[in-house]
């Protein structure tokens, strides 16, 4: 049998706010077995950038990196963020390790070329697109004892950070624990309770959703906007033999709560 | 025969000039055996605290942490220096890890509590004075291949991150590692050639000081200021164990340069 291994993703929405992330840390805590927290921080990183002079542009809801947004979110994921986490962690008992893409080479990217996106070419500057992700190293800090926490930034092998998605960190993270042997289940925790079939009613969640399932969604509008990517990024870890995907409320992450992503 | 191992310190002066940063990290990776690398940060933080309109204040050479100089820190020494370092040395092939004291509990501080500082109390803030440096995790990095490279942070243990003196961070880790079993060369490197009889004259290093030449040269001024905690931490170390502590520059990390610290 596999060992069983729990991956957290949570968003900035939730470590940016005190009372939040003390809950989502203890129940993190409680989890049984090695796990993995993959966080991002996306609004402290606009609000650091603000107080600095530095505009935020974003093309359908992603960032634009420029060289002093790349120092912004290089110090505010990799450091306010992470080591805040890391810190808090060791507090309860967790004995957790900061990790960036770059730190043990445990993510390695290339920086995204110019694409399309509505018919006009976006240059999203510093941003990483996986292309290698480690379980060998990051099974190595598990057997070791060790938690490992996640910043959403990779590096590209020749000197330079990327800003890189939180929810694809998690993917790629899950599924190179996945071939590294173990029984993973990816958790996508956030402000709703689940995929919500209505957007303005939180008992309206989807309880599974698999591929097809998607397609008919996306077609008639049920699911749009930020969902896609995360459901995207969900089918493609299952694809590539991540056991179980949950997207749930961050005050849920027992895997009992929230949407199921299946084949 | 114990293993050998060195532990480099380089100051923010260093780590913040380009070109000077491109060749300590050819030098340091040129370094044969297992090795570390401290860094510090001091002036990148105080430009980007001015920047976001907090003030710097020092009390005899040492910085007043408070609670948003702490995020600063956190933020440049944890985030924007180390990860900067890392993705460079691993685009030279280096294996590095980026390590704050919360990260696997390596460096475990307490808050420095009021001192008497030339008879006024002084609060030094969010500033750490380690308590306990863990070899044993940073062997295990060490056996694993990986490079650590520590920044300027340790943590309380109750979920706090501390800034902690880059030097005694330095002096504190080879300590612990020469507790774990290394022949440990502390090499302290900074923009000047060694430890000056005559500030102004850079012909003029002292070759070796040992206990009895340090309360000389303090006693009758030559060696003043920042010196002074830079010698008292590398007779600290020398003292604990450490095989060999040398004070040179930047450009000279072969050990066989500078001041030698002995017994």
């Amino acid at each position: 049998m596999k060992p069983s291994l729990t991956v957290i993703k949570v968003g900035g929405a939730v470590v940016e706010d005190e009372a939040q992330l003390t809950q989502l840390l203890h129940d993190f805590t409680a989890i049984q077995g090695p796990k993995i927290l993959v966080h991002g921080g996306g609004r402290r990183a606009t609000k650091i950038a603000e107080r600095l002079g530095i505009e935020t542009k974003m093309v359908d809801g992603r960032r634009i990196t420029d060289a002093e947004m790349l120092e912004v979110v290089t110090m505010v994921y990799g450091g306010l963020v992470n080591k805040n986490v890391v810190a808090r962690l060791q507090a309860l008992g967790c004995d957790a390790i900061g990790l960036t893409g770059a730190d043990a080479n445990i993510l390695l990217s290339q920086k995204r070329p110019v694409k399309m996106v509505n018919g006009v070419p976006v240059d999203y500057g510093y941003v990483g697109d996986v292309k290698q992700a480690s379980g060998a190293k990051l099974s190595h800090f598990i057997d070791a004892g060790l938690i490992p926490v996640v910043a959403p930034l990779t590096h590209d092998g020749q000197g330079h950070m990327l800003n890189t998605n939180a929810d694809t960190m998690a993917s790629e993270t899950a599924k190179a624990m996945a071939v590294a042997g173990y029984d993973v289940t990816l958790i996508y925790a956030f402000e709703k309770p689940g995929v919500l079939r209505n957007a303005d009613d939180d008992s309206s969640v989807i309880a599974t959703i698999n591929h097809a399932d998607f397609e008919t969604y996306k077609a008639d509008g049920t699911i749009s906007g930020g969902m896609l990517p995360k459901i995207e990024n969900a089918l493609a870890a299952i694809d590539a033999g991540v056991q179980r995907v949950i997207i749930t409320k961050a005050t849920a992450i027992d895997g009992q709560h929230g949407t199921v992503i299946t084949e």
